[in-house]
């Protein structure tokens, strides 16, 4: 267990996070996530709550393996719409000096150049503080509607992926060394054109030559986020993440999880040490552990279990519009839906899960462990996932926002503090060096410095 | 010339704007254009001179065409870094309540489906204040980036542009019919699914089966910008576009490019009324016209003659590395650089530039006339511009930020406020609104409208 938690809030930019339904809640604040303020709000109470940074998640199809359709997803709001996240994020940061931003970013419908700029700039304008969650999709729907008939196969994703980054990481560190920027208004020389070079790459996927188009921003390769599970996911997650996200709503499996994620990591050649893992949870609170519970009754009430249902459809590949709600899980033998419960389950079985209670447990916080209670009984949760588990922290899911966030900052974090199990200040400095305490720049035995020049 | 002239700012997210080697000048302030707060001032200061909206150019590539290499545009800082200016939008949009936002996207480089959404989550952000400057890109570095040999050609580009923009327009007018968001609590409907609807689109350069990911925005399609004056690219302006961008030199050249649009717009069927042609001019103010003369005199001096000459080259695909600066420009025949040249000269020959002259020219804001002088110059030389050339506005570079747009707002605005040539407040509503007078949605015949369901 590290010394001090760290926190992320987990977001989408959307009605219901992963809480579908929702939106049905009377909130005690009347903005929408329309508009601006709402989200400029949200980052300034994390940072008031010294959150490491806000996480946005993101899908790009709606969901529609449920009844094979997405009206369920439409109807209930169930991550449908789901706008931009990327918007969101200099508006808050221009609200904000410290909160890191860790934007989801779907590699396979993004050119490698644009998307390297886009990051860039982002870089600069939130002065260090942005972070990228590499995901290659998995919904159909994206890939529809990209023009394609159905994904790229999954392992071929990674392999495409892992080509991707080597551009990236090309653009972003190697294109413009050090120092080449130099801004001496005497010769009129804004950067050296040899220190500036055009990155050249021929591989089995992309083709590229092209000269960054941003200046060297403070740490030239956003703090890399990634979550795949699947064994080419975790390869991939050892070779590349800095953080890595796991879902589990056992402490074992979790455990598990950890172990597997730090021997990735060792296998690549890195230190456990180099990379935070942070598992996704849910926390209701009150002033009492009897006002908690009797908030969390009152979400329950206003969440969907046809949102649920859609949500885990789309997550499983497997249409639960065919099963009976009493239906017991283990009878929908096929190795998705196994491995899906196993996510919740942490793969053990010594409860008998039926459809219905799995979409009622998925439609608080997704599949992550819901934890309720007072500032002190959060706390004690935490503390004893955090010490049995080994991960560095936790990725906090919105059920009715802001109130979820606002009332954890409110309850949990001060008691948090008092234990000092959590900081009360933030470290200076750019997101990466918050985190790992060691500069902006991404360190060797990491690829990226690979790309460098001498 | 209409009642009251419309006004917009002209940027990059880089650090010279049109005008290269001006990041040498000591500016008033020394913020730079790496951070939001610099970009934030900005946005504050053109809504306190009522500007209608800032236009974001941008460009996907560096200038290479000058000595066949990079190398001037990066030593230089000629349009190099150029960083996304998609980004600025969401912060300057939360300072700030009636701006408008008017941003570059090249479509040659972004799957229709993700730009939809980009532009739907910014509309709903801005809350209407977002429009679209529709390029096709013309840089063969650009293309190389994208792992492309080089650019598809011209016309071609305009074709594809044509395809593309029926499937924005089914996705921002067709997925979600009006009242299709219901947010009825009771019953847990968000949506309407029978009124939410897959766009199906196969063409011949694209393939699409999507249900647009954002719910329905204020302006649904963003205000429509474009720029081409080639004959392609003028037809598709008369076809989609709404605010039509010229560039010349010279009165007589302007009014042949404002009456050259207009027939495009009617030729499609449209009213010579559904669309504001605005002129791209840079103004140097001073409390007279000799503290003004003095400081474009000084602007000179921080400006780049060989920044110039990369843009030039760029822009022209003409190696301007090759003449010598006392070489007169019509001795370099060829077709490209002719319609160049009369981008600036306004077709008439009666002045001999040579290539010096013409660098001198574009180092102060591109290929814009130049306006120096007292507030009452100014609003003189304005308003008798708008009056022969039958104008609707001007788009303002800058040379030095934000001096040029704070000297602007402070010495020519109260100027033309007072000859009742400019307004004094904003009318409420979208975008599209302020610039018509006609609601916040495009009306028949514009094509998008076609895409409308019953």
């Amino acid at each position: 267990m590290p010394d001090q938690l760290r926190l992320n809030a987990f977001c989408l930019n959307t009605a219901s996070q992963l809480s579908p339904g929702s939106w049905t809640h009377p909130r005690k604040s009347s903005r929408s996530y329309l508009d601006l303020p709402f989200w400029i709000d949200i980052a300034k109470t994390l940072e008031a709550g010294k959150f490491d940074g806000i996480f946005f998640a993101d899908t790009l199809g709606p969901f529609d393996v449920y009844d094979s359709s997405p009206k369920a997803a439409v109807r209930t709001g169930a991550l449908m719409p789901v706008h931009d996240p990327l918007a969101l994020v200099p508006a808050m940061a221009a609200a904000t000096e410290h909160l890191g931003f860790g934007a989801t970013v779907n590699l396979s419908y993004e050119l490698p150049f644009l998307h390297a700029r886009r990051m860039s700039t982002l870089d600069h304008l939130t002065a260090g503080r942005i972070g990228w969650n590499i995901v290659t999709g998995y919904l159909d729907s994206a890939a529809r509607a990209a023009g394609r008939t159905a994904q790229v196969a999954h392992d071929l994703r990674y392999e495409i992926a892992d080509e991707y980054m080597d551009i990236v990481y090309a653009l972003w560190e190697g294109s413009w060394e050090d120092n080449s920027v130099v801004k001496d208004a005497a010769s009129g020389s804004y950067a050296d054109p040899a220190k500036v070079h055009v990155v050249q790459h021929k591989g089995k996927h992309f083709t590229v030559e092209a000269v960054h188009l941003c200046e060297p921003s403070p740490q030239r390769t956003p703090v890399l986020y990634q979550a795949g599970a699947s064994p080419a996911g975790a390869a991939f997650g050892g070779k590349h993440a800095e953080c890595i996200f796991i879902t589990s709503a056992t402490k074992a499996g979790a455990a598990r999880a950890v172990t597997r994620a730090r021997e990735q990591i060792v296998q690549q050649g890195r230190s456990p040490d180099d990379v935070a893992v942070f598992l996704m949870f849910t926390a209701v609170c009150g002033e009492t552990d009897a006002e908690a519970q009797e908030r969390y009754r009152q979400y329950q009430r206003f969440v969907s279990i046809e949102g649920a249902l859609s949500l885990i459809s789309g997550w499983s590949g497997i249409d639960f519009s065919k099963y009976a709600a009493n239906e017991p899980i283990r009878h929908i033998e096929n190795d998705s839906v196994r491995s899906f419960v196993d996510r919740f389950t942490g793969g053990e079985n010594s409860k008998v899960w039926t459809v219905g209670e799995l979409a009622e447990f998925v439609a608080i916080g997704g599949s992550s462990p819901v934890i309720v209670g007072s500032g002190a009984s959060i706390a004690d949760e935490l503390q004893s996932w955090a010490a049995e588990t080994g991960i560095d922290g936790f990725t906090l899911t919105g059920i009715v926002l802001p109130d979820t966030f606002t009332d954890f900052v409110d309850i949990a974090i001060p008691e948090l503090q008092r234990r000092g199990a959590y900081k009360t200040e933030y470290t200076p400095g750019t997101l990466r060096h918050k985190l790992f305490g060691k500069g902006p720049r991404l360190r060797a035995p990491h690829r990226a410095c690979n790309f460098r020049r001498a």
